[in-house]
């Protein structure tokens, strides 16, 4: 691991220093508008922003670093992300150096924003979205709801199950998710009917960013997919439980989920996130070996991560008596079933073209006992989740708020946060 | 209807004259190279096409026209199409008075540039794709494969079914299909391989192009659909059939579609298509009232099109032997069970957004007995499809090439038609 992890570093931004999120050894990309400016790149450290742009014109930067700022300068990040991982792991060493420096020059101290005067934008233009359903105890506790004597279906362990989600309504951490109308059909009814959704529920995801591309036709190899990866966000697939199931069959889901999905602002690097990879996690006595072409040692050895992920709700009761947002969820990214290599090499397997700019969601990761969607929380809306205020939830009610969060902790390094994904339901 | 559509018009185009596919009361609109030239925006005429943006160049337009041939100018038709009805009508209207004109001046004239040297390329940089499942004799002949006696899911007759397909694999006619690898799964063996699909297929799908796109949370009334249709192609959704077989439970197809999808390379306007309009079909007995949503007087009255849609196929052994493609499906658009404007409006109902530059696939459409894809005519593969020259196919072999055509044709009405969207199977 290279010296960027040194916990011993000290940035003169003082608010990186111990920052449970944002600490130099962070550094996530974005996009972000200082007051009265344009959108333009940015990083993370502490409170602050850093201006990527700004390094390059002040002739801060060289070589493969000061390319890849020159990439990350614009009003989305797709340049930067298409550049792969030379150029990015580059400029984050020198960022690293730059923010750790001594005796940091004024033309460099002023390119630092407070986070607070800043708007954060859509870090990247997405061209295709892909949602995966890689997360295993989601998978078995849905499928328990509609198949209790075989949850999973016979592909599940053979390969990363997918569909193609819509990327035009994809919105940064903040948008207010609007209770889509829908048609629904209760089993006691004879006919749908077009109303607002009563199921309305959140799908707590990892987002993951393609960086380099690929062209149409050629396969990814396992063993070279982890360069294709430019980072990670948090992400939200807010779904409509009663549209979805009226709808879903034969194709899958459709205006059940294309209505928002909603990602945290950052983009936090494969880089930064070295410290916390982990071997995949064994599988279990009778699940089959994967298919070769998504088989790789070092992929098993270091192909997961091992990142904290929080589901809060706060209630419009909880506001106006001024109560934080109460935790109804405590995940961990180690429950997927499939890694980030296995989903993007099966992904181009037959042939199909990744692109700078693609998204990908993991799928909602529960835990064994840490559900990553009120379906699963309320057991498919027939227990309701009683929080600590008295309140109770099946699904969720206009006002109520959702923030995702991810941190990633472990001795003897700096702990490293994803920011938040936000969003609050309001009426249809 | 107005005067772009009287039989008497005549081009100085000579080959315009009589043309059936590309007559002055067509003017399809895409995007060409002439050799050694960069791409731009160019309307098909006779065999020849019209250089758009060389209108505005040499001063022939004014007003609407000229902003949108401004807008069609450049390497994508994207920003023409975002600009809506108005302005493509105003073009449509003006181009064919200059190619209709007495005396054209040689400005005007050296702007046509002969098709056969010149590249068609990708007329729109595609946001998103959603293909939907609107064929209702396809539904019927592959639901009976799989459900005899329910071939209809309960949810068809009430709403346009669809799913989101992959926007970054799609290619103009002409693109080579590779034949994809994928994990395979037969009844009799235990455990899936990744190999090369035996069981390629095509679908015949009239594809559908978004103009005027709309806001996140705001649905589109039906009665306003049309205006945000910017017009049609023809595309083929390249199928593999075992791969889906395997993967499409429970989040329908993913790489069984993704390795390619062709579209024909003109743009084919609504207002070209205006004398084929016709009543949605009757309902059948027991067929339900579409909910008002859905339901527009003027839609029934206007909302299908009457367009015979072919499927060719020309095998290796026809081209060495010099034989014509043989034609295999005749089929036509008035039968999709749901309108264009029907499909729209469901997409927009939840709130998704639509941006100019979407693309819609109608879903195979076949007739009673002209059959949009292999699956259908060999039924499910247990009956190979007799070609005229004693060979048989069950489904593609390298080498086959499928060539889709679409003409509408009426009396008193030039014929109109879409060129052709065309591929060759290679191994993969």
């Amino acid at each position: 691991m290279d010296t960027t992890h040194d916990l011993r570093l000290q940035c003169w931004v003082a608010s990186a220093n111990g920052h449970d999120q944002f600490p130099i050894q962070n550094l996530p990309f974005g996009i972000f508008a200082p007051e009265g400016g344009r959108p333009r790149g940015g990083i993370a450290i502490g409170d602050s922003i850093l201006d990527v742009g700004g390094l390059v014109a002040n002739e801060l930067l060289d070589g493969d670093a000061k390319a890849a700022a020159a990439a990350a300068a614009g009003e989305t990040l797709n340049p930067f992300l298409a550049l792969g991982g030379r150029y990015r792991r580059a400029l984050r060493r020198a960022v690293s150096e730059l923010l750790s420096a001594a005796a940091a020059p004024a033309r460099l101290r002023e390119l630092v924003h407070g986070a607070k005067d800043c708007t954060l934008c859509m870090p990247v233009e997405i061209g295709d979205y892909t949602d995966f359903y890689a997360g295993i105890h989601h998978a078995l506790a849905v499928g328990k709801l509609f198949r209790p004597d075989a949850p999973l279906l016979p592909n599940y362990k053979y390969l990363p199950v997918a569909y193609h989600g819509r990327a035009s309504s994809i919105r940064v951490s903040g948008m207010p998710v609007r209770r889509p109308h829908g048609q629904i059909k209760t089993p006691d009814s004879p006919a749908p009917v077009h109303e607002p959704t009563k199921r309305l529920d959140f799908e707590l995801e990892l987002g993951i960013w393609v960086g380099l591309g690929s062209d149409l036709g050629v396969p990814i190899a396992i063993a070279q997919a982890h360069e294709h990866v430019a980072g990670y966000s948090l992400l939200n697939d807010w779904s409509a439980r009663d549209i979805q199931a009226w709808e879903y069959q034969p194709l899958g889901p459709f205006l059940a989920k294309n209505f928002l999905t909603s990602i945290s602002p950052w983009v936090v690097t494969p880089e930064a996130l070295e410290p916390f990879q982990i071997p995949q996690p064994p599988r279990q006595a009778g699940d089959p070996q994967p298919l070769p072409y998504l088989w790789d040692e070092s992929d098993q050895a270091h192909g997961s991560l091992d990142l904290d992920l929080e589901v809060y709700l706060a209630t419009e009761t909880m506001r106006r008596n001024g109560m934080d947002p109460e935790r109804i969820s405590l995940s961990n990214s180690r429950h997927l079933y499939w890694t980030v290599a296995q989903m993007l090499t099966h992904h181009a397997s037959g042939g199909c073209n990744l692109r700078a700019g693609d998204l990908f969601g993991s799928g909602t990761i529960s835990a064994e006992d840490g559900y990553g969607s009120l379906l699963e929380l309320s057991k498919g809306g027939t227990e309701p989740l009683q929080l600590a205020n008295g309140e109770r939830r099946t699904f969720l009610l206009d006002g109520d708020e959702i923030i995702l969060k991810a941190r990633a902790h472990r001795a003897g390094f700096a702990s490293i946060g994803f920011g938040e994904c936000r969003g609050t339901v309001v009426a249809g």
